[in-house]
């Protein structure tokens, strides 16, 4: 987009992670006109950190050949734990040193005092999906991240859960399994995380193999390559009925932990986002995943809210947080 | 509340059970003026249902000495599945032969045409709660209504989580136990309905027994006494430690339940309504069931989500359903 096409107001998204920020100046339409990113450099501090993403704030409005008083707001989304009200950054376990942390205001100073939205990582993805991706088509849906951990989000009708300590849609952290045998992610045990994160899925996979199961993936580990979601994918595209199996589980786990966020929520759409796809829709292997996600839905969710449900692969891939935040910045414009 | 004290508008609020119908003037501030219960007589058919409430509506108006003109609006909850856009009773499982019946528009006919407002009965009672029972001073929560089955609904900020297919807030259908072992209600495996509701407390207690589990629960059985949550909750009060564990295990299954459910909502309270409580507020026994479905809940939940999280036994016992419905009716009041 160019930004004489560029429909007006526009709006800068900022998307902080442990390793890397993405900036992007969006237009009223979701559309990217300019773009960086830059390394997060998590170890120089908050401080440091916010000064970079406003100077790179406004780097993307200058690179567009515009100011700042041609900007809207900004949008930004960290990972949490957050006080979204207050603007803070409590205690993220990505950023070890960016313990409460006035980040929205650090980074509207640092950005020529534009005013800043504050979001989560994970709900502002979910609301790049639903304002321009897969999530267009919905008027409520349910996203689920599926990275080294799983971050959710939930919009219904433009209005996201934030939860009233900002810890409102964190469907990682449902309890699927509350039997004695159940795993364990960071935050306890039986949680969705720790059966579908990509951390469960190389963990499940080391107990088949250290309990003497079969599978190309011995040969693979011997031969030194590390266990990912990747290899166990790609020795699954080959045949290997153990990769097979653990995809499959995986997709049975997400299918249960998802009938319980649309009994819930009984959204129109779930969204799974992130990069522990299996391929996503471009791969045999990925388009099953999926196919048996939706199968466990529809085999366990009740009637009503799995007939017309529909379970898509995100498409704005990682645009979708700063996307997101910039749009729900859009949602806070005209600025009080 | 005298019709005179009476801050208006009024509203009628009609709760629809499988045995029995409440009907209820209630005022601007949630406050009843007349009432009166009616059998449901279920066999006689929804058209006759439907006459039944409309007079019955009528007749709680008149006995305050009002016309139909002093009433703002009918508030109208049923049990599902329904489709609530549609005011269509589409499947009720205590209702047998009241399928897909224009309930909102028949009972609108029967009522002097006064307009209806529908809602789901579970939804209803939280919002009778938090409007003007334990759920007043909260501006999020979840309500579980503990009987036969497990009730939920959810409200945020005034709304009404109803689902795209008047499926949300089924809260008694999230999955708890994703095994091969997992309980099963009417709906499917695992959901919370099959381990913390009156119906899974006898099953429990029953297969336990059936197990050659020693109890004074079993000479109850030899007497002639008929096994139920109040007869186990008796048992346990008296000392019994098989009694005492299933009160226990059942408040442990609705603290994982709970968790699932602040993960994803993130509410200021929690609300517990519903007759199978072992007593409530009122007995010793139901303060502990409390106390340890709350440990259960600080254990397992995230931190920030569990810190000033409060879990409190419902306040308007069985009115909480007409005086919710009446509630909602306000919501949808002036009239369009």
């Amino acid at each position: 987009v160019s930004v004489d096409a560029a429909e007006r107001p526009l709006f800068v998204g900022v998307d902080l992670g442990g390793t890397s920020i993405k900036i992007g100046l969006i237009d009223n339409q979701g559309r990217t006109i300019t773009y960086r990113q830059t390394p997060t450099l998590a170890e120089e501090g908050p401080e440091a950190g916010a000064q970079r993403m406003g100077e790179a704030a406004l780097a993307v409005v200058a690179e567009a050949g515009l100011s700042p008083a041609d900007v809207g707001r900004i949008g930004l989304a960290t990972p949490g734990t957050m006080d979204i009200p207050a603007g803070m950054l409590l205690e993220p376990l990505n950023l070890p040193g960016w313990r409460d942390f006035p980040i929205r205001d650090r980074v509207r100073h640092h950005a020529a005092d534009l005013p800043v939205t504050y979001a989560n990582d994970a709900n502002a993805a979910c609301y790049g999906e639903y304002w321009c991706g897969t999530g267009a088509k919905f008027h409520s849906m349910v996203m689920l991240t599926l990275g080294t951990g799983v971050g959710g989000g939930i919009i219904i009708g433009d209005m996201l859960i934030n939860g009233e300590h900002s810890s409102g849609s964190e469907c990682g952290h449902i309890i699927i399994d509350s039997s004695p045998q159940a795993r364990w992610c960071h935050f306890g045990a039986g949680h969705l995380e720790a059966y579908a994160s990509a951390t469960a899925v190389v963990a499940r996979t080391k107990e088949l193999l250290e309990a003497g199961r079969k599978s190309t993936l011995v040969d693979c580990v011997a031969a030194g390559e590390e266990i990912t979601p990747i290899l166990v994918g790609r020795e699954a595209e080959r045949g290997d009925p153990l990769a097979m199996s653990i995809v499959s589980e995986t997709a049975r786990y997400l299918g249960i932990g998802i009938v319980s966020l649309i009994h819930v929520i009984d959204p129109n759409g779930v969204v799974l986002g992130g990069a522990m796809n299996f391929g996503g829709e471009a791969t045999k292997l990925g388009r099953r995943f999926l196919a048996e996600v939706r199968e466990t839905v529809q085999e366990r969710g009740l009637a009503a809210a799995t007939r017309d449900l529909q379970i898509e692969y995100a498409s704005l891939g990682s645009d979708a947080g700063y996307v997101g935040a910039a749009g729900l910045a859009r949602l806070d414009y005209p600025n009080q």
